[in-house]
């Protein structure tokens, strides 16, 4: 298969979890006879140190061109720092979400069992638990207007608005992962006070008769907020608008112990973006310690989802999983084992492929 | 001291609940030489099978005139089940904070050591924790206008708005706490995103100068979701707007372990109310199963915030832990001792007082 990849590699430890991942990439492409062009570009505080713009024109172009794009991390602390910034990393983040259209961040939460000791639950609340949030990406409280302050500054004021249509086709995505998968699906709102939960909710239910092996749950994202420490297993496919998303998804990230691991995907109408869920890690970047498994495995998202290849994803799980086991793996959750540097951990994975 | 207090059982369990903790609080009256009028009102579920009005103006009368209002639980599954009700309990829930000014929610989180084993976190994560939140509760997005949808129905809005002023008065009482605590306050906003947040952030760094001895975090919303599994012992005082609190405060109360043994109050300029925070329970009602303890806890938080009596506060604290400690618990709780009745409960806590 022809493939052509960008590559934002972004801020902080971005640039090198990236360089780890495009080995491993490259390995599973010469295995199984895959014929790939990358192309890098700019984004966050490398963009603004670059060409004053987090998201330049020549990045979104670069992006429209590709078959997927793979993500670093975005955010630098000399602007978190700084609340009179004009421009901000973060900026760049979700005009790239938008102009590019991706709706839908799919976002997983799973364990692996020789890191389940790391979680800060206790394991037989989160041994097993296998879950994946749909969180809209393009809409509400993020880009609804009006926003802003008065005249006076005394006051400010955001819009959460959302369409039928915008949630229509992130439910579908959801009914359609649920059939995949355990046939769980759960509709995270609060409808008993937001009237665009009340959209939301709604157009589920109308949505429901089209996917009757699906069952449909709802719950009140304060519920879901305890439950996803409670029980986390008992949930499987969970769709919510973009900032439930947000608080939602990151508390799913930790439960786990493995937050270092978890990839993610944001997927669009054209476009498809594969990304770790950790951030730029500031402190880190150039020191060659950080973990590239998250991203690594945001690769084997890359294949199933913009190239539909399982079998070459499964090759990348697979040797993740032997990394973990073999204790080929970075300080940070390096046990018995002496820790390896992020470029040994690419290395090692990259040959193991071939 | 004359007290004046206005007893508001609402639905499920809150009346029994109520009952206990009216005997707890009759005893520490009559042990510390206080003259106490209790007046009760309905509302919620109740008050609408009463009156059509989930918060009638009576109610509102009985409160206005209340040094103090004890509050058990709103909701009725029946309700629940039907999208179509036009009232719904929780909007008097919603009214009785607004109309009673009560824009400060406070929620502890702190555990009992015989229940540690209970939380969903290990043990060494969760031990020591005691924070609590300030989370704002008559404004923002639960009160914002234009909220609804357009004429065709495809499309709903919310708004979410803040002043300076509504800011201003909750910070303070933010910082206030502080200083009687461990003198640390985290302001949780998604100020990289959301203008009001903004304007939240910019509020509290322009109070910071006014209480030097305070050290202030700023922290996104989703960053809290995370360190409250993570580490939440790191925290002291929060203070965040009314939806960021509904989330944050709910996934706070379970790491404990002793969910059902969580007090909150809710003051405003006039009123304070007392409440439990767990829910109505309909499951338990009636059947003298429910735990009482939270709300005989927030009747603690009453002698403390509405009439400045730790002594009496203490008194309460310490029947409960004593409670605990010898095993005179409900059955969600019980493990060595034979489950007591609620009704139980309540008359041991009594006559321990007196
Ligand atoms: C950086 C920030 C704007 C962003 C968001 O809120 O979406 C981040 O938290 C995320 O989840 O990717
Ligand atoms: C019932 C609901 C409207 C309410 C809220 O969201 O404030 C509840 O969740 C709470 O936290 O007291």
């Amino acid at each position: 298969m022809e493939m052509n990849i960008a590559l934002l590699p972004g801020d902080g430890i971005g640039p090198e979890v990236i360089e780890q991942t495009v080995k491993v990439v490259k390995a599973v492409g010469k295995k199984f006879g895959h014929n790939m062009t990358f192309k890098e570009a700019v984004v966050g505080a490398a963009a603004i140190d670059a060409t004053g713009n987090p998201y330049p024109d020549e990045t979104h172009e670069v992006c429209l061109q590709a078959d997927a794009v793979l993500f670093g991390a975005i955010g630098d602390p000399k602007y978190d720092n700084d609340p009179k910034a004009k421009v901000r990393p973060e900026q760049g983040l979700l005009a790239m979400r938008k102009k590019l259209g991706l709706f839908s961040n799919v976002r997983p939460t799973f364990t692996f069992p020789s890191l389940i000791h790391k979680s800060p639950l206790k394991k037989e609340r989160i041994e097993g638990t296998d879950l994946v949030f749909l969180r809209e990406l393009t809409g509400g409280i993020y880009f609804g207007e009006p926003r802003g302050r008065n005249e006076q500054g005394t006051k400010a004021f955001d819009t959460n608005v959302y369409t039928k249509e915008e949630i229509t086709r992130l439910a579908r995505m959801g009914f359609e992962f649920a059939q995949k998968r355990r046939k769980l699906l759960t509709c995270v709102d609060k409808a008993n006070v937001l009237a665009t939960s009340r959209l939301w909710r709604e157009t589920v239910q109308d949505l429901e008769p089209e996917y009757p092996d699906v069952k449909v749950e709802y719950e009140f994202v304060d519920a879901v907020a305890m439950r996803l420490i409670q029980w986390p297993k008992a949930y499987d496919v969970l769709i919510t608008e973009n900032l439930f998303g947000d608080i939602l998804t990151d508390e799913a990230s930790v439960i786990s112990g493995s937050m270092g691991l978890m990839p993610s995907a944001s997927l669009g109408t054209d476009v498809k973006l594969f990304e770790p869920i950790h951030g730029s890690y500031p402190q880190a970047a150039g020191k060659d310690i950080a973990n590239p498994l998250a991203t690594v495995l945001s690769a084997a998202m890359m294949f199933e989802y913009a190239f539909d290849l399982k079998e070459e994803a499964k090759a990348i799980t697979d040797v993740v999983n032997l990394s973990l086991a073999e204790g080929v793996v970075t300080e940070d959750i390096a046990e018995e084992s002496k820790p390896s540097k992020t470029s040994e951990v690419g290395d090692w994975l990259a040959e193991q492929i071939l």
